[in-house]
């Protein structure tokens, strides 16, 4: 028999009527003769309003005990899921991530999935159940609850259909699929049918947050088909796959506003300043993204690199530290900057994609600060204030322009109002 | 070492202050060198809320379903009390029923306490950490969530109490301890400082709502000695135990207002029709209280018996189903009636109490319409408007009235309101 598995968002479950709306969705799929899976996120901002309980009580509260409080979010989401469907007439079942064996690492607020041992799903779905999943959730070996971090429930949908061997995995969120970029800033931006996995990587560490990165390797690894399509409507998203029928030069566009650079002039052409200086930033924890070293003048030479906004404090201490040591003498920081990209499992067999881009941004008067490239991505660095400009020309100058203009209009006051709030 | 079990109600958590205070309070005992486990409700209205949220999805929530969703008020409370402990500096860890190894019944909703398999808490109290257990919930040995029914937190402290063999199970809720009567009624009511087991079973049973029966069973069955107090000031409660220093004649007086009396004449005094009777009573799950069937005339007589208010509709029914069958001709519904009840150990040995009863009720132009006793309760049913004179008459002619008059405005508004929201 078929199985499916599908997961729902936050927003997709934010109210009674959405709740049942999902419902209804796992009915029809049960009534087509499919045994069906969802794995469900927390209703709304119920997580918010946990994480705001905990520090009402404990300013940093431990990782554990965080953990106990946040799975219940998605446990009040899986028994409701559950009941709706129950009221459908189907039997339903939860299971929180422990009952659907859901093995994890220790690492609370962080855990990495270790192992799926499906056997209490399978057998409720070989009962006529549909099976509610909490996502975000699992167990360690001796009982522990740990969750995944946010965006978790994402891997927990991907992981069971992998080991549920799934025909596709769906992923419902109040987006309704994968866009070649951002229809707020590019009005002629259009959905994609599919993308490869490696370009929905490439887009996702590049800034677009529609699915989750560790999600989308998992499902690569394990060859999970993903559709990611609108709770809100019927219309079919996009599909995340290993082949896509054409491989385009450029599938999509990326930006990304949250990150800070930071360059150090002068520093001492050594052997093994790099590795001290990445080395203290990684163990104070700070994920750094795009680096660049210009060429050497003197023995002397230039490093910048990009960090999260967040991080910025976290760095000037890990750099103060730094100075005497490393021989620097200053250091800069802009956050005024953004990255954007170029993605496209095409650009691989085709030579001068790179050239294009910087022509048309240099076109445009985009004044470009870093670069960085990968086999099927390239990325650059300008000043803020040029993205929009940037990104409307490079997705003209693609061929990627579609030909009706997407209209706000077309959606529902709330999807606007998700959408502003988690960005797209 | 010494153990204590503490539990904490619903209100008594109803804040990040008032969690902050029961956190102050676990922190005191372990200073003082004992090993403490917290038995926690959810916090305020949690449950009422889930509730309703599980009826917006779906008018008759499944009860596993339901169990699933309830269980999570009780697993925010103890998550939430863990991150207090832990922001005063002591290691706190908090478990679920499960966790805690609270074995129950496969009976969802209302599961019975089979086993406890403590091991894991008494390592973590060995571990030197402060134990938060989920109260009112539990785990079947296939793995499935249950709860205990309402009130349930406090069967569990009690059992986890009995199974660590602690000193003392302390009851903290928005009452201060058991009372001769309830003050808002009696103003010379006074705290008892002491109670016996048998004697609160009688007191719970006729309607004083401080402690729920079934945990003071567990505390008789394996004498665990319990404390109510009030989570709002330090004084001492009252004391549950298994003998107290002196056996009052009159320990307190309860009184219900919410049973409804039903009289059934002329029914047949034929062998069997009683059993008929109650036998299909009990089938529709109605639970009745007091019985009195009067002398039998002419081969008929007329049975009277108390149902909670809210099963009249049932027992209407029941009643209906019945009439040929057994020959009734006509039953008769009393809504407006209540039931007042005197407890106290030293009846055994004290005869005459009834007759003092009947005779200062009485005088008191109380009239008695039924009445059923054990060894240390006497209870009649009256007419509900004489409840106030009744009880005031016999707290008087019983010699319970305090030399002091209860004052409302000792409590704060929070425990004004928190009583006139639950009774007493």
């Amino acid at each position: 028999m078929s199985i499916i598995v599908t997961k729902f968002g936050g927003t997709s479950l934010a109210t009674s009527e959405r709740v049942r709306a999902a419902a209804e969705r796992l009915v029809a799929y049960h009534n087509e003769g499919k045994q069906v899976v969802a794995v469900v996120s927390a209703m709304g901002a119920a997580t918010d309003e946990l994480l705001a309980l905990a520090k009402s009580v404990n300013p940093s509260p431990p990782a554990r005990e965080l953990d106990m409080l946040l799975a219940t979010g998605e446990q009040v989401s899986m028994s409701v899921v559950a009941m709706a469907v129950e009221a459908l007439g189907v039997p339903a079942m939860s299971l929180t991530g422990r009952q659907a064996g859901i093995l994890t690492s220790k690492a609370h607020n962080k855990a990495t999935i270790s192992e799926l041992k499906c056997d209490r799903v399978q057998k409720a779905l070989d009962g006529g159940h549909i099976v509610i999943v909490a996502g975000f959730q699992g167990t360690t070996l001796e009982g522990e609850l740990t969750t995944l971090g946010r965006g978790g429930s994402d891997t927990s949908a991907v992981a069971l259909a992998a080991a549920l061997a799934a025909d596709v995995c769906e992923i419902y969120s109040d987006v309704d699929g994968i866009y070649t970029c951002d229809p707020r800033v590019v009005p002629r931006a259009h959905k994609l049918d599919e993308v490869s996995y490696e370009e929905m990587l490439e887009l996702a560490a590049a800034g677009s947050g529609v699915l989750q990165m560790r999600a989308i390797e998992f499902a690569r690894n394990f060859k999970v088909k993903l559709h990611c399509r609108s709770a809100f409507s019927s219309a079919n998203g996009t599909l995340v796959k290993e082949e896509t029928m054409e491989q385009a030069v450029v599938s999509g566009i990326a930006f990304d506003k949250s990150e800070a650079k930071v360059t150090i002039r002068n520093v001492p052409d050594a052997l093994g300043i790099a590795g001290e200086l990445f080395g203290a930033i990684a163990t104070a924890n700070i994920n750094v993204d795009m680096i660049v070293q210009n060429i050497s003048e003197h023995g002397h030479t230039d490093i910048s690199f990009t960090v999260p906004i967040g991080d910025l404090t976290k760095i000037k201490t890990v750099l103060d530290g730094l100075l005497d040591k490393l021989g620097i003498r200053e250091y800069v920081v802009d956050d005024t900057i953004a990255k954007v990209s170029i993605v496209g499992a095409g650009m691989k067999s085709n030579p001068g994609i790179a050239a294009k881009m910087f022509t048309v941004l240099a076109k445009n008067g985009v004044n470009i600060s870093m670069i960085s490239t990968s086999a099927i991505r390239i990325s650059v660095v300008i000043d803020e204030p040029s993205v929009e400009s940037a990104v409307l020309a490079l997705h003209t100058a693609f061929g990627l322009d579609a030909d009706e203009v997407f209209e706000e209009t077309q959606l529902s006051d709330e999807e606007l109002a998700a959408k502003a709030k988690k960005g797209r």
